[in-house]
């Protein structure tokens, strides 16, 4: 077993839990967000498999860049770039035949000057606030030019507030808009989205989040299967005293005899350092998991946790999980501070995880 | 203007910071760390212009993997594994010369075991309790097994609080066992240790974070300069009027009327979300920086920004800078909840980055 820590990947997961969507929005069709390397899971085995295998034909990425990178896997699909375009892009977006997602009239107006033979997407303002083209530009606009628009897409603020009423409102702002494009596909719900029922699913719905193991969309949760998970090997196990500090600023003092383990993952590998006394990390034995909280400030490369109730059996395995069935991402947000989506990026990112895909 | 956020690091300013500690520390060695892609910074750059220009001929690494990628670049320079090693990385380690540093018996006994010729560094426990032998452990060492050691490490826990009286105890602890080990060099403090003075010193200091610009070593801070910078383009400006939310969940309400820019980074690129509503983001114009308030939750690709009080010259340079001379690492990591170490490393594993090094 290397020292190093371990990045697991389930690709067959990414497939049942793509499926759940796709049946269970029927008519829409299921495109992939495949942005920020698949949230850290991998773009380029994500996007070859999902078009391989569940018959894929439209991938979201953020930028240009992202989308030459998975075009080699899905040769005739449609990719959209999220945030758009500069002039600087325009090569790269006809070598890999990437279509941008337009936001301003400014973009537009760069789309225009650079006699781009593709019909672009348009992104509209229904309420988030963040990127979007208004309902009065858009009124503003010649019939032909809305002509051009092959997809109109708007993003919900409060999909995981399923009684907010800003959804309802986006949805009908969007609705509103849908008379100004009669030609165009139109794409409103990301994963927590497509729970709020058919009315919100339109064209193309866009998996992401629970596509990669996220607890975020209610009506599929039952079904929906674990993508990552990840183990830190076990550097050594020390015996404490009642009394002794553990690590910087002897944040955790024993309170009693005990026995902890320095485990070789760290916030450098994108394990929130907010989950110092907070978090825990899990050994397994005989499919059962046992927990071990973390104590003590999480360092760079290493982070300590208190083992002293690991049966011996588990701690020979020296595989320190970061999750468990009853401790999934949602909950390392929680106690992280922040998201699942932040915290599965995070590690994602760590550059020095030996990555299993299976 | 690329799309994509640009991160910058100025290599001559970590030269420059290796230098200050070099002189400051005198007839002590000064090793550098350069770990987890030197805290982002970028090793294989670091390593190479640190051997070539400051002469430096030991670095710190935490895995065997780490050491292989800086060794062509500091030939005949000592890398040490902090982290220890394990039976998989015997071959690497014998392929490029690297030196464990051993932190517990059973790593002893497995170095003996794998009959490797070098000598290896030891981690000795002083206070940190995280890795390290102990002194009981040290003293039923034969005097021939220590004298296999070259070095002999350990670590502060609290060297950010020089009041702090673990400090002097670790130091005592160290100077006991320094007894033990007659012919080995000796190595306790990083930059921010550097700082509690000579006696600190020992025979080899770790420079690390305040090589990287952290303001983290203050009989210094005066005559430090500024590694890293990074910057995201602004995608769109939006207009907003009194009542309008901004952002998931409408995190943000403006309470007049206001313009917000969307710019293109976000918690995917190691930007914390726990910055949003908090931190704030840099338009300069002809050497003024003016402050934009991150406003809304950030968002994985955006972050939103209140430019409502920025000059339309400083706006129209499109650039949004996450650092100014009044806001470093240090600044960003209060208002994120964490320290300038985590943030830093954050940013440095953004794998979306435009990387600038001069």
């Amino acid at each position: 077993m290397s020292l190093l820590p371990h990045f697991i990947v389930k690709l067959d997961a990414v497939c049942h839990n793509y499926r759940l969507i796709k049946k269970f929005v029927g008519g829409s069709q299921t495109a992939a967000v495949v942005k920020n390397n698949a949230y850290g899971v991998g773009a380029m085995q994500v996007a070859k498999i999902l078009y391989e295998q569940e018959n894929c034909r439209i991938f979201f990425v953020a930028y240009a860049t992202e989308g030459a990178e998975i075009r080699p896997f899905v040769p005739d699909a449609t990719i959209y770039l999220l945030n758009g375009f500069c002039r600087q892009d325009v090569e790269i977006i006809k070598k890999y035949n990437l279509i941008p997602v337009l936001s301003s009239m400014e973009q537009i107006k760069n789309w225009e000057d650079c006699q781009m033979n593709s019909s672009p997407a348009i992104q509209v303002e229904t309420g988030l606030n963040r990127l979007g083209v208004t309902y009065a530009q858009i009124e503003q606009m010649s019939p032909e030019m809305r002509h051009h628009f092959s997809l109109v897409l708007s993003h919900l603020a409060c999909a995981d507030e399923p009684q907010n009423s800003l959804n309802k409102k986006q949805r009908e702002n969007l609705k509103k808009i849908q008379e100004l494009f009669p030609k165009s596909m139109l794409s409103l719900s990301a994963s927590d989205g497509i729970g709020l029922g058919k009315n919100y699913h339109f064209d193309v719905v866009r998996a992401g989040a629970f596509m990669y193991g996220l607890p975020v969309c209610p009506a599929l949760e039952k079904e929906r299967k674990t993508v990552v998970n990840a183990y830190a090997k076990i550097l050594q196990i020390k015996e404490l005293k009642k009394g002794d500090g553990v690590g910087y600023n002897s944040l955790f003092i024993a309170q009693k005899a005990c026995k902890v383990a320095a485990i070789g993952v760290g916030y450098g590998d994108g394990l929130f350092r907010s989950l110092s006394g907070k978090g825990r990390v899990f050994f397994r034995n005989e499919n059962k998991n046992y927990a071990a909280p973390i104590v003590g400030q999480i360092s760079m490369d290493i982070t300590m946790c208190d083992v002293s109730d690991v049966p011996p059996a588990a701690l020979a395995t020296q595989k320190a999980y970061l999750f468990s069935d009853t401790y999934n991402l949602n909950d390392m947000g929680q106690d992280a501070g922040s998201i699942s989506y932040e915290v599965l990026s995070a590690l994602g990112r760590g550059q020095r995880w030996l990555r299993e895909m299976s």
